[in-house]
């Protein structure tokens, strides 16, 4: 049995399992290392048009590998063992493709930190996103100090982190931390029916979108960026189809190859 | 009939409101550059304390101008495209002036950007601000990418960028894409309440305040532009009146010769 | 009597009383310079683990010295001011330890200020945060330009700044100005509850969480960050503390030195 796992779906969907039940999916270098190069390859594959990223466990991961723990009172090991985990926090920063997380259970430390690489977070209703990191003596990692604010704010970031607040259904909506909370059986349907809508979209002008968000903070850079990306578009077979079906008044049919 | 007209009002209030019905507000080339004269001129008269922008029509704008499309998969025609409008995208993200935008019926694509570069947002309650650029295979533009998240925050920006999304009513106000939700046919007076309530405020202390939050993401910035910005208003006139009102419980008068 | 007062409570939590009542708090160059010493000295000091920052008096503090104007009028003195001031702001941005706010009455102008360099913000039901810089014909200073966009946002910050406008109650608490909104009478306990709950927490990870937060806009910054400041976490005292109470099914005792 494979830690990870890929299902397809219709139209480039790609939905990435995790399963490492030994370790209820805590992010160790076992499934880290399993998860990259699926993720590189996802990325590099021109018919992925929408990922995915769920558990086929009872919780979506329970943080990160705290093993190994007496080697790590070395600076040096310390140092090598996040150069691990960034190849993974790297990769998915520059992920062109939209991302949609499944969480049901619990995402805690670094298994948070994965949900928040995601553009989108479906969450059940019994699920929860925590932060519990000085509780055993550490900062946030996996990127969770850059992604968190962006997501909540830096208030919000701020009473989770120094607090290690976790957060579950109406509150998670209300902060921002999840952009759905639905019926744990129904978040996997919902995760997928929010992929099929990315999916009927053209997966340039997404990407392109993604990555200008990324930028966002600096207007001059957005305007460089905009008068890159824009020419690009308009010069792209689903600007074609686009205009077409506008004044044909039907839906339009983005990137046909890819069914 | 002019494409835009300017409705001066008391104490330097001006209306700028967009006229061009064959198009129903398309910022095309031709809207375009009737708006980037009128700006540059309130911009440049010391009178001018408020501008409102509003629209003469049903809608206020319904988006950019996709006509021509046939010389657009130039790549040099693209960029040429989105070139000129940036000329009034730089102009407007350096205004000194506070700006108020009136949004009645749709304010789509472009039409939704132009209404991000104003500091308060009035809607009506059956008014919508959206964002299609996807549907057409676009990308956001019309400095979208940095006025949205800047407006609503990254996450609620990353789904009205990605998803296609318009917003009304009470979620528009919620997700702070809107300042105030009115009756359609009070849209217009509240925005001229509000800005009567800048007009009656000094315009250099709301101008550098205006500045200063364009470059409010690094705090050292912000403490060098302080140090210059705020021993400006110590020498004005309009602190000494403030003082003064303030010494002598009454309301201050501040530029007392733009009536 | 003195115009600062230091309480010390157990586990390192010190609050910081204000008590000029001659002036209701407003902080002139005689607070700033009584201010100035007391932080210096406590962030210096490794017993200090949290500080609850406090008002003796009826409000918080009014706001700033606008005394001498005569004066300001020149140049080369309302820089002198402004950088004056400066010395308490750079010194609070550049805080390792957490802060805590106790509002009561009113925080206006450079009294709001110095709430908003705290990290968290409890505030009594009729107290009221206030940023009336323009009536008096002024920037908002003393960091608020920085401060204010980062706690509510910017579109939120733009309406405070530019419309002059105070906050109380549910709104305060709604828009993110407050993390916590109380009967007035159980402000300074709550502030100390919140105060002992960071206690708990190992000083040194609640350090790093606080300067990563400053530097959060930017990913690859938090990143690098993130690749020095977890490994010395790794080689502390409270990551061997923080496992052993995980494995034993325990509560952690960081730094039991501090009591």
């Amino acid at each position: 049995m494979e830690l990870v796992n890929v299902e397809r779906h219709e139209r480039g969907i790609a939905r990435v399992v995790m399963n490492h039940a030994a370790a209820r999916n805590a992010l160790g270098e076992d499934l880290r290392n399993a998860l990259l190069p699926v993720f590189q390859e996802l990325f590099d594959d021109a018919g992925t048009r929408v990922i995915v990223l769920a558990s086929a466990l009872k919780d979506f991961s329970v943080g990160g590998d705290l093993s190994r723990m007496d080697t790590l009172s070395d600076p040096k090991n310390g140092r090598r063992r996040i150069a691990s985990a960034h190849k993974l926090a790297r990769l998915l920063l520059a992920a062109e493709i939209p991302m949609i997380a499944e969480v049901r259970g619990h995402a805690v430390g670094a298994g948070a930190g994965l949900v928040l690489f995601c553009d989108t977070i479906v969450m059940g209703e019994t699920a929860s996103i925590g932060f519990p990191f000085p509780r055993v003596g550490l900062a946030p990692d996996f990127a969770i100090g850059y992604t968190l604010p962006k997501r909540i704010g830096l208030t919000k970031a701020r009473q989770a982190l120094l607090y290690s607040r976790s957060y579950k259904g109406a509150e998670a909506l209300d902060i921002g931390l999840a952009d759905d909370i639905v019926a744990d059986d129904a978040v996997a349907e919902t995760a997928l029916q929010r992929a099929r809508e990315l999916a009927a979209l053209p997966s340039l002008a997404l990407s392109l979108t993604k990555r200008m968000l990324e930028l966002s903070d600096d207007a001059l850079t957005v305007l460089d960026f905009e008068a890159t990306a824009q020419p690009v578009c308009f010069a792209s077979d689903d600007f074609q189809e686009g205009l077409a079906a506008f004044r044909e008044k039907r839906k339009p049919n983005f990137d046909p190859s890819v069914q």
